[in-house]
């Protein structure tokens, strides 16, 4: 655990969600297989679940590299999970029921860690998440997963998609700060990657579960980051917040 | 105090700032006069503060009307307030005595309703600011007046003050709600009047001191608004919040 000298103050920290700060698969698991089995629908959720998720970055490329327009994550997800169902011939699912699955990213669990951490450091610092998500989607998850941000940088703020550097300088334009005023906190490389490019400083959080039992990736930091702490409570700890 | 049914469900709520929910004027005039007499300046501050708000729609309309190019608030804030203080003559501030003056803004006090009712709204519906102030300035306030906002909508986010209908269709937008679902909160009678047009629902609460106690302008609601209420706390009454 490295901690580089703080010399100038940080004022605020900005945090990516998905993965980060809430554990998306576990929650999507349980919520799909409580609502499957409530309507009796025979559904491979696991395997679901993790399909869709595959077709994210994939989904969000073709936006950033101007194969599709700019459309929402809200609205990605929806697009993917209709060809999904539709590949597998997964029937008997109404518009409904598909609202109700597209919505699922809106209703994640947060890492245990997560709340207390954020609390902490909301006292010293400025908190929002800077994410893939749209705000609406933000908004709604912040809600019902009670996380205490002061504002929401979603994705529709700027129209671009990280790592595209308009997401990581809109955020120190819209907070007057200087990048090195503003700390990305993730739990993807590629993610501080793109943000310390720009001069902002970086957290790692390893979540070596986030993908499941096998996950192969980001199970350790992969650059110099200013810091890598086990968990937001442990970074709150190291911010002395 | 009337109030129109609402037959859709409401889902937000967003609030003028600077005189709905905060005091600028009484918390700009005791925060000044403190500083001035621990440095000894000699300044009316009561009328510097006076004419200085009186600067912020005619600078806000050469932005609008294309004069002069985008400017944050806390930007024209600064400009007006230098004229001021280089027409007035009042010399002996340094430059961090203006830094000081001009983020004044940032430390306002709110009206002894507005924390009790928006923390009661919170519960039922997303709230936000709707504010011709920048997102910088809109957070730091809300961290210093305890705003228990979900969202800050600043006009640096589309480069638009109120009442252009950027301003207004925009937060809808972002929200991804209809027009009705959305309500603007609002002491100025010309504000309701612009999201009205563009189709949201409109809740005036009176601030008869907020220009002091010679106050004219809107002591009344001066429209058809679906809800009058005289405080915040009234507002969440009214709502059921």
């Amino acid at each position: 655990m490295q901690a580089a000298p703080l010399h100038i103050p940080m004022k605020a920290l900005v945090f990516d969600t998905f993965g980060t700060v809430v554990d998306w698969r576990t929650s999507l698991i349980e919520d799909f297989s409580r609502f499957g089995s409530q309507r009796d629908l025979q559904v491979d959720w696991v395997r679901l679940v993790d399909d869709w998720r595959a077709e994210y970055q994939p989904s969000m490329d073709r936006v950033r590299t101007g194969k599709e327009p700019w459309r929402t994550l809200d609205q990605l997800h929806r697009a993917s999970l209709d060809q999904l169902l539709d590949g597998r011939k997964i029937q008997g699912l109404t518009s409904e029921d598909v609202d109700y699955l597209v919505t699922g990213w809106h209703r994640l669990k947060p890492w245990p860690d997560a709340v207390p951490g954020l609390n902490r450091l909301r006292s010293k610092f400025i908190l929002g998440p800077l994410s893939n998500g749209n705000v609406a989607l933000l908004i709604n998850l912040a809600k019902f997963a009670g996380l205490p941000w002061d504002m929401v940088f979603g994705s529709d703020l700027w129209r671009h998609y990280k790592p595209d550097p308009a997401t990581y300088s809109g955020v120190c334009r819209l907070l007057s700060l200087e990048p090195q005023e503003v700390m990305m906190v993730a739990a993807h490389n590629y993610d501080l990657r793109a943000a310390k490019e720009l001069g902002l400083r970086t957290a790692f959080i390893p979540r070596p579960t986030e993908y499941g039992p096998n996950q192969t990736k980001d199970l350790v930091p992969e650059g110099s980051w200013d810091i890598v702490a086990k968990d937001i409570v442990d970074l709150a700890d190291q911010l002395q917040a």
